[in-house]
């Protein structure tokens, strides 16, 4: 099983920026527990502060063929209309996830463009959201 | 580790009510499923169509000492201002879980009431969302 | 043929509230009066004030068979979209009534969450509203 | 007993026009029936697509003393406080009608302009909806 | 001077519709005093309910070399975008009349779509506002 | 006949401030025009920049026996809910003038909290709107 | 004198829930204190965290022949149009209390639906607005 | 290939009105070198002020087997739910054609009633709006 | 114990202006009834009209060393920051109170700019609010 | 004449992504046919999912000296004001294009920033709204 | 260069109010500073809670020849269209400060009605605002 | 003292965009003027039309040593919460500047997401508008 994590703007800060919300881990040693703790699944990770390159990126990983999309939109969740639009462009499952709980923000972070075009949105349990969203994708396969 | 699943109203139709959305499985037999997979977990459920009882539901649920609370409160998630009350007064942790894509229904669903004062929000999978509440209560008991 | 009328909020004190909106007759003896005009309904009625218990009664009423639900359901037509999940999640027919012109009264009743889940709506003509109600059905079964 | 019905904008087009909201059955041939199972009761109708012709219309119905209206004013309903005046501003009492229920299509149907200083309103019916218009008329009529 | 006096629907009803709100004189016996009491003007009026006729009016009073036009165009005062490009469209000065107080009705009647092509709004004055508008146009003549 | 008229903020400045707007003649010079033109009229004169002042001249208004007030409220048209309440508190009648059309600006300037409690407004007439409300006082008491 | 208090949802847990916002005295420690200050009033209390449930004691509460009800409607104040109802329909005066400085906490809770049908409104005294309600009842009875 | 082409309120007076949004030429002479310049399609022209007749118009021209129609519906663009129901009603493909460029004027008109309803949408290019449309009817001819 | 009242806008013409409303006795009076009924309280009075004026009394009232204020905001309650400000800029505590039970007035009167600023709100009682507002300071001073 | 067309986000999946409403045709088959079609127009292509690179490629249409460019913004177009500023900011002439029409789409598609700063919007007509959109620039120079 | 600097209400409390917000040096102590360090200015300045003062002293200040003008509105920012209307009025420039950054505050303080009719806006900076507006002065005076 | 001056889309064009509203001067020559006026600051400049090609410059600024960064971002101003969120997760203090008086322009330019998160705001001084912020950098130097 192939997963490709896309993390969007400000998200490479992971671990320096706001800790209170987002913890101080980076988002490096964090992906290489997640890639330990899931043997049986090959991660990629992706990360871009620019909009368009996010949809490149998920316009490729249509073609190269991941099993799924784990997209952490930070920001871009409430203003793409475009990101949205590649989600559901492509055939390749995408899962949303955030880190903080965005309805305990403010009221700008409370609708996400994307949601409806995923599969399903995880949001609010940290950098554990991404590890739920690999278990989805597990929990799916195995239903298959 | 002691999980109660509360379900909101309707949520007895499972299996029934409109099965292009909520799938034609029933909540029992899921159950039973959900026991199984998780042996270690102490699982119970409870479910009703009265909002006060909910709320007198998760005000037990603390006093009983669950580890965990997995919420679907259904359409009271979008009027419910009592609920969203009771998750916030009670100490137990609250893991809120939609069966489907709310995102991707009618505008009046767009809006939880409850998520903010919950732990975080896993909707979209299906009944699997249940299973990930349960993983998310186990991965954070793992991380402590 | 078997109806079954169910009355929401505040409805057992018609005939005693706002007689100048509601008119001054109990709504059990307009209930013997409308049996007694339709010898060949089988006529059974049912009041809550509790939300869920509507709920649940439009959930038995499905079970037991009635050829059709009668639901005014007071000011929870404006506030409660669980009834209107339950009155979609059932296949037993509902005809809305309101026996005030809602659309008269103070904005907040303007709006009906329940009415696009029904089957019609009546509004406006005081208790016979339960009448042309119960002729709509019978226009129905005549049809067919 | 004199009944005129009032038919608004594109109602002309009944039985050819989406036929899927509206049923296939003209509106002539409806009439005629409807005429033949009240044969108690004078029914006259009038169509027109000019809102200022319904409002004319309405304002003759008054003095040609008939006992009551049926006004189905179509897009109308959503639109024009003038014929929510005209209606107002005559005696003879007016029932309005929708065939479709306009609170399950979209959001600018949900509002009715003219519904304040009607009777009462009946919407969802399909075409029996004038036929219910016809039995509040005598229901009324009954308990003078 | 030449002066038109155009009234929208309903207003036909003037001294029947609503008295305490419009008064009970009817336009024809208002316009026979207005007539009299200003013989160096000579007045035409002109009434519809339909507002393309109102249009209509309005381009041909241009043609008639009015003037100037005293428009009260009754509910299409809030509905009508078309009645307010005809105003603009034509060279003749339009002055708008409202008999009641719109201000102190309901919300719906707050916003006049004519108002910011007219020269200017008189309201609230009763019949006599069509007065204060001849007024206005004696003023201005006056003036020059 | 005493007729009073009180002027809001800003209007010290008429004749200097945005002349393409409110014109180039100050009130004074207008107000002996005025006074000229209505012998039969004992006109008297008040600004001021402070809305409690307003409020203030007001509430003496009515003591000092004025026959009516003419209130040009500027920009507190538009935000004083108190000098609105004073308009409703006291007996004398009050006509609201505007002498540009308010209409024609900016968004903020279409409301007024102040009309619904005179007995009519008076707009776009530029400095001759005085006037115009000077014979709405004459034309009522001819009607008496 | 017989005043009867009617709580609602999560207010069962004053004193343990969010100390810092409802303060950490039970209700029925306060109940006692209240007692003991007014030993003319006969004082009664109820708390209910389901909706139709306060319903059903206001309207038993007029039958009781209570002199007055204190009525702490919890976040039922805000959502709740059905109780609002129950408090227009029964005769016994109410008054709504509320322990926080409701103005002071989200934008949701700054409505009322309840407030327009009670007496009057107490907020932001903490548990003595129950006190100061009482005192409302002897004040008004005092006027008597 | 026959189209007609239909023209709202005010549009008679194209060449006249407003001529630096509208343009100097009138619509008569615009038509004729239209009509030169497509000798291989039969045009035909309607203008009326009244929305009505508009309606009257669409209904009848699908009767009469028009190929296309070129509806302008001016100012009802924004405010006519019954044109375009007409237009949704009638199974001749209608093109949409502003003159002018409706985003860049005042905000009521950015909103378009009938679009959805209409095969698509062409504004901003002055009077060759139509000739466009009529390119498009035979873009579409020679696709099939 | 001395305590401030300050009044705001209007409520100079207590007991004349609407007393539908307001009630027909004048402050002044009521005010020698309320100091002969709290012998131990030192109470002292204040009114303007003018929204500046009420801010200076506020901003005094503290140097003057009050134990507390009582404020009735009047029209200002609704759109005055400038107030709400001096509120929370001042130690002195300050209890809001309203005559009439502003919920239950018009729309504009539903919002309270200031009360977030102060201790608490007490509306709907009359004249009798004033007295309530005494015994919340006497309350409070008891507790400690 | 040299005209330049500029692709949004997503459109560079033309013919695979949701073919029920872009059609199965890909852009650069269609671009053939129509550089085949216009002989004499010579035409160049550019597409970017990246906002700024759009804006970039405006900015050097201007400086290549092209005649024309036609714009489809994609899904930029409701949410991009840089690109708005960027197409007011050039001389060089925008038309704009949708390939569905977007009106008939969810809300968030019915507002165009871009618009009010093209020469004109042409949407609907599927591909062939970029053949209409050279038309509309041979139209151009034609009557120049 | 004569500069005179106008705060509007409760920044006389400057030092002693919020000082987390506003900081703990009263404005005086502040002014003698800002003279210190800029010896070839002239600096006047004035402080009142009355909004109307605060206009009177911006039509003096245009009389007594100010080269500038620096106004801090305090809350009337938000609220106050008269001086809104004050500031176009008169011909002397003038810059607005906020201490605070307005942005970063509650809703209500995130649009200023002053700003559009002022040279130029600055806020955030605390005190060091009305430095920076006076070196505002100093660029343009040295442009010239 | 490092000082980055960072500016967004369509800035580049600055000199020939809309001189009326940005003035004719290039920023390149105002640069070295402003290099010129500021010996003692070192100055840099950047310019990119990508929102996320400006988040990277905002990041990389901080791992630069910036003492300061000057932001301007042009149109993103208003919809990029993605920059918002950048300015807040570096600790290099920034300030926003617009060049145009952004509240004198259309409604969409009266919000900025950035502001909040910005130390100040500096708006309408022209290009001087980057002068006055390096005041401010050197102001707080100084204070410090």
């Amino acid at each position: 099983m192939k997963i490709l994590i896309i993390n969007g703007p400000n998200l490479n800060l992971l671990g320096t920026r706001q800790p209170e919300i987002y913890g101080s881990k980076t988002f490096d040693s964090y992906f290489s527990e997640l890639q330990f703790g899931f043997q049986e699944v090959e991660l990629a990770k992706y990360q871009s502060n620019v909009e368009g390159e996010l949809i490149n990126k998920l316009q490729e990983a249509q073609e190269q063929e991941y099993d799924g999309i784990i997209l952490n939109p930070g920001a871009y969740t409430h203003t793409s209309l475009a990101i949205a639009d590649a989600v559901s462009s492509i055939k390749t499952a995408v899962v949303e996830v955030h880190i903080s709980n965005v309805m305990d923000r403010e009221q700008i972070r409370h609708t996400s463009l994307i949601s409806k075009n995923a599969v399903g949105t995880i949001s609010g349990f940290g950098l554990n959201g991404y590890k739920l969203a690999i278990q989805s994708f597990l929990n799916t396969r195995e239903a298959n």
